[in-house]
């Protein structure tokens, strides 16, 4: 039924071209735009703060990134998601490497209390620290943890009442009730930078175009898996990383529901 | 006649290696720095307002590109476009999203309050709101207008005494008097990002080694659309835009008076 | 001797995974963290000043680059080098463009009055403006110097009480007494940006997992350079920079301790 649903989001995001506003991080930043053309959206990026609230107005979905954050940035990121959260466009927000510093978990948790998060995105050390859990987020990478990862996708998603989605060897998307977990992947996505930012990217795309955000974020975190899986295959053994990330981003742009519903396995 | 002078300028970009400072976006700044490369300029990217004016002092054009600003970088734009004006250099002007929120078309305008603008590029909803038209800017896309791309490349010429660039299915470029349109292109070159920055960068490689700045306008602007449409049909069915960009990007590298001349439709 | 310590690296950098800061510019952030990835580190970006300190607590290694400074960021890195120094793990500096505007050479020097620098990398006009000397740094590129690139190698290393690393046709490392030079390299390397950029976050990986900080140097020097000429032979004549980018990321993720034996030219 979910795939049936899912299938149907590749037509609208294609048909209805969201807007995705994006306030990110200056690493992955390019990827991102170009991931969300990839799928058939519509990428902007402004972030001063006396006009992302006038960019929300425009936009079909919010990403808030915390990659590369300081003060100025962070105060533009509260001012988009609260016009997103009045307008009641969803808001995507992906914790990259909270849990690594107090900063980066203060702020975290300051912005879930400023704004409502309709989708959280990251690696398990990164959402575990999120709901006050002692992870070992090692700078950007995720850590080891205590808790399994079916549990703590289910438990992110009820405590901060929002849809988990959780990136790793199984995917794993709860929104507290429900958990689906996606099979696909390769090694390789995690060799490169990006692939984590541009599944945010993705999921807002969908997200952009339904109110089911919980298949949303299947869609958008199964895309990236499913491309990364599929991406791997079409390179050779003399070709490495600069290959791979090429032939993801065009994996990602002749993904459509007829190659998704044939290649995704989800649990 | 036009053509032979383009034709020329191809050998003096090559060695003449102009310095193109730009103060540009986060998003396509590496692009913009490998377009610049790519067809035989050197790019620098100096923001500081402590130095900007000194960068411009050593450079033969001034990139300005709206697509992320915010009030400190703003500030250099003015500080580094004064300077070059005060030398006697082109600033060629990229008013990304200008139409899309009051912040960004209020900077535009005040911006050529303050700025001699050599040559402007952009979308035509972009050019449209920069001269007082009420443009459906959707983010950063272009919208649907009111008015003919070709009255609109000469009247915004004519009212801001500059060249205007209009990048679309057929590109218009006009000083306020003649008007020329380029027939190359493909549709992929509006699934990337960057195409449009990159395009800047180009025209500013051309404007920086000749004082015939429309010359230079059509060069950089034909450069971008014939190498896209050569790009378009160097990938295969299973690639996509990665491959694309990487071709486009290639196809930039490639390009001489001979390839331009032999495959350029100018109207 | 040296050749065989470095072929130790390699397998280091694989198993012990270095977790590498950088405080770098906007324009090559993605390429580092992507040539981080590709060697065997695992790179981290973070710039704000509340929580730099905190970042290189957790790192083997901290990247230094000037491209695109300003007020703010200069700030993060005089906080994150002197904890990099109390912390004891190596600093690598990357001077871009000092000697191009007095800005960054003021900057520069003051950096190295607060930071012990445990590796310089740049080319022979930064690396000449930063020990005073009347470069012709034009933009960021190299000039034309008065003094040899051996002895300026020496002197610098000397002088700054660091390991220099001089990228250039041939490429020359020097701790004060020893001088070691590469022959390997491709004139396409400085045909794209960002390769001196990489190369300072490849030294950063080899540099956080050893004390001895010359081998690290070269070792991080001549895998750019050798990938360089690899991706060079794997490039055709109908391609490009847009190609070349591409097979400089797979050869620097394909290089091992054979490879680079069997293919560097030590001098």
């Amino acid at each position: 039924m979910i795939k049936q649903e899912i299938k149907d989001l590749f037509l609208k995001v294609k048909n209805q071209n969201p807007l995705v506003h994006h306030i990110t991080n200056n690493v992955t930043i390019n990827d991102c735009a170009n991931a969300t053309l990839a799928i058939g959206g519509s990428p902007v990026m402004a972030t001063s703060i006396e006009e992302v609230a006038d960019m929300v107005k425009l936009a079909n979905a919010l990403v808030i990134n915390f990659g590369t954050i300081d003060d100025e940035t962070y105060a533009s990121m509260v001012r988009a998601g609260q016009a997103a959260n009045k307008k009641g466009i969803p808001v995507i927000f992906d914790p990259v490497g909270v849990g690594a510093t107090p900063f980066r978990t203060n702020r975290a948790k300051d912005f879930l209390e400023h704004v409502n998060v309709s989708i959280v995105r990251g690696n398990a050390s990164e959402v575990f620290a999120l709901i006050g859990g002692e992870a070992s987020t090692r700078g950007v990478d995720s850590g080891t943890l205590s808790i399994s990862v079916r549990d703590l996708a289910k438990n992110a998603a009820a405590k901060l009442q929002t849809i988990a989605v959780i990136s790793g060897e199984l995917d794993t998307i709860s929104n507290g009730n429900q958990i689906v977990q996606i099979e696909n992947g390769d090694i390789l996505l995690t060799r490169i930078t990006g692939t984590g930012c541009m599944t945010a990217s993705l999921i807002a795309c969908f997200s952009g175009v339904t109110e089911d955000w919980f298949s949303a974020a299947i869609a958008g975190m199964s895309v990236m898996s499913l491309a990364g899986e599929r991406a791997r295959k079409a390179i050779q053994d003399n070709e490495g990383i600069g290959t791979y990330r090429m032939k993801l981003m065009d994996e990602i742009f002749l993904m459509d529901n007829q190659i998704w519903a044939e290649g995704v396995r989800l649990l």
